[in-house]
């Protein structure tokens, strides 16, 4: 058996007798033979009591210093690992992010890994030790503490397991995997035995919160199969990998949605070049994440512009694109945060014509209204109003048939 | 104004109004021109409920993990009093031990300062920065965090004051400064404006906890002035130096007293060389500490041999010299964890003679009976029953007059 690194979350150090309950599944795994690298995330609250503390203190810390901070909350989670592992006789050391060598940019609280020296790390595998990585963090070249925002375990883990050419990673979650949609919203969602990168990117992307888009795209680029199982059962979980097979044969994978969506529209928008580059590059310049731009067909010289971004920015962006609105002559700037992006993925689902088609079909059926469409290669995403979404998601699993394999 | 190194402890960083409260005494000081190091403990009972965390995963953690689960105590109190001074105006960072540049020995659990590397510390400095330096903790040749055990961050605070050559080193604390004996005893015990180094590491070494000897110790090789001061009020505190011309001038200068004392007897020792050596060598090597050693004299070639040792170290203690007792052949060993420890301190005492005369008749007069005696240059110790402590110390303060400057 070659190395595998194993990622566990939040929820599944949650407990001391949770971090003894994974230290018997990791001592099993090793003492069967296989090396080992373990991530974890910061016990259950941890993160967010530490953010509490620090807006107690001040309502805007430097970011450096909130770094510093909310690093430590992966420290103590892996030390605690490490110390069950060795008190059932198999050897472990815990490692933070800059002794495993995670050198990252200097941008803090989203930081992203440049490299990583993995001299210590094979140094401990070779010692025989289970090596406990804190995840969510690394070290700048300033010697500073960095930590890699949303997703930044899984990121930590999915790295960590390229860098060290490892067979695969698994992240131990509180599901059984990924599923055709979220089983609180369909009964019937069926869980998925494999599924391919892109199609999983897509998922992730779009509301899947099983596992983060940054870690996806980093096992893609480095073709590390990722497989996504349960920290509480042994059920076998899902493998993300190439899957090229799959391709032909499945159209329609799963159903993502997600709530936290809001539409904004720049209202008479004068349709001439460079009109789009002009409102969206000072939004990527304050780091906000746009998708589903839409441009309503010109009439008379005249546009509608509407784009989503996550609720927690409408603020943000209002601010940044008013005046630039009255610059260029639109008549106004509008917000809504009362929608929801319902997704479709399945790899080469838009080569096979009639997806589309049938998806709008059956929501009509239903009297959703469609407010915005957007697509990508294996993807299509309707916006619709927020309290249509979880409709939206049974219909689009049943009209696709993603409970039957 | 020159440099000065300020360390606050765990009562003074214990909650976010407290950090506040001190970041503006920070704040305050930095305006005034003076360049500023802070270290800091853990906030409050965090090192106490990290160990029972700990405790719960294990009885018996690896000392290396332990180390890198208690030193995120320290880093969560920097971080939170740098961003406290970032927002009140004042310029600071917070530093881990390792990038402040403190170099220990691999002892983990009570590492010993071997260097430190103020390159990191100085350029901070430069910047204007006010240096906030995670206490208790450092790193050492292999990467990996150490704690440095008991007084730690007083060792911290002293040994940067004396790298970074600082005018002076404030302890700040939860009392007023170093008293004639403890006040919660001694009802007129008077604070001290002035002692020496050397009377003050016996008042440390023989129970006052308001600095630890370490500490003492480094400052007065390095001869950095120390002052223990209350971090609640503007009082003027204590300072601690050379104080030469007081050794004159003064004779008793504090009585401290200490409950954590057990006294260990082994009775009908032969009176031969290299008996000391053959018990006392093997208590050493195991990291315990021993004091008041006290051989009576031979009678036919057989002696007691008494001392004393902190009371969790009973246990071990008799684990360790039950056996050499008995391959010496000697008749037992004896432990008795009720007594108690009563030392007068004062520079130049034994030099003038009547001092220990004085205290043995005072004891005589109460009624209270000696049962060990050790002396040391400025120091006389008895060594008592624990429920006679209170009224030794009591009496020596008012036969020693200590009550008046």
């Amino acid at each position: 058996m070659g190395l595998s690194v194993w990622k566990f979350g939040g929820t599944s150090v949650g407990s001391v007798e949770r971090i003894k309950l994974i230290a018997r599944r990791i001592a099993r795994e090793r003492k069967a033979g296989r090396e080992l690298v373990i991530v974890v995330s910061a016990m259950g609250d941890t993160t967010d009591d530490l953010l509490e503390l620090a807006r107690q203190v001040t309502t805007n810390p430097k970011p450096r210093e909130l770094d510093f901070l909310l690093s430590t909350g992966e420290l103590v989670s892996s030390a605690l690992l490490a110390m069950a592992l060795n008190d059932i006789g198999c050897r472990a050391i815990s490692l933070s992010g800059y002794q495993a060598g995670i050198l990252t940019d200097p941008i803090y609280s989203r930081a992203r890994i440049l490299k990583i020296d993995t001299k210590r790390l094979r140094e401990e595998l070779d010692r025989g030790n289970v090596v406990v990585v804190a995840g969510f963090q690394g070290m700048n070249e300033g010697m500073d503490v960095t930590t890699l925002g949303r997703g930044g375990s899984d990121t930590t883990a999915v790295a960590l397991a390229a860098a060290l050419n490892a067979e695969e990673c698994r992240i131990y979650t509180d599901v059984d995997g990924v599923y055709t949609a979220d089983p609180s919203v369909v009964l019937e969602a069926r869980k998925l035995d494999r599924i391919g990168y892109e199609e999983m990117l897509e998922l992730a992307s779009y509301g899947a919160k099983v596992l983060h888009p940054r870690a996806v795209e980093i096992g893609w680029w480095f073709k590390i199969p990722i497989v996504v199982a349960s920290s509480f059962n042994d059920n076998a979980g899902t493998l993300i990998d190439g899957g090229e097979s799959m391709e032909v044969r499945r159209k329609a994978t799963a159903v993502a949605h997600d709530l936290n969506v809001a539409k904004i529209t720049i209202v008479g928008v004068p349709d001439r070049p460079g009109i789009a580059a002009s409102i969206f590059e000072p939004l990527a310049d304050a780091g906000i994440s746009v998708d589903c731009i839409v441009q309503n067909a010109s009439i008379d010289g005249i546009t509608d512009l509407t784009f989503t971004v996550s609720r927690e920015n409408v603020g943000e962006v209002m601010k940044i694109i008013q005046p630039i609105a009255k610059e260029i002559g639109a008549a106004k700037c509008v917000s809504d945060t009362h929608v929801g992006k319902v997704s479709l993925i399945g790899a080469g689902m838009l080569n096979t014509p009639g997806y589309a088609a049938k998806m709008f079909k059956a929501l009509a059926r239903e009297g959703i209204n469609i407010e915005l469409i957007s697509t990508s290669e294996i993807r299509i995403t309707c916006i619709l109003r927020e309290d249509k979404v979880p409709d939206a998601v049974r219909v689009f699993h049943r009209e696709f048939e993603l409970a039957s394999a």
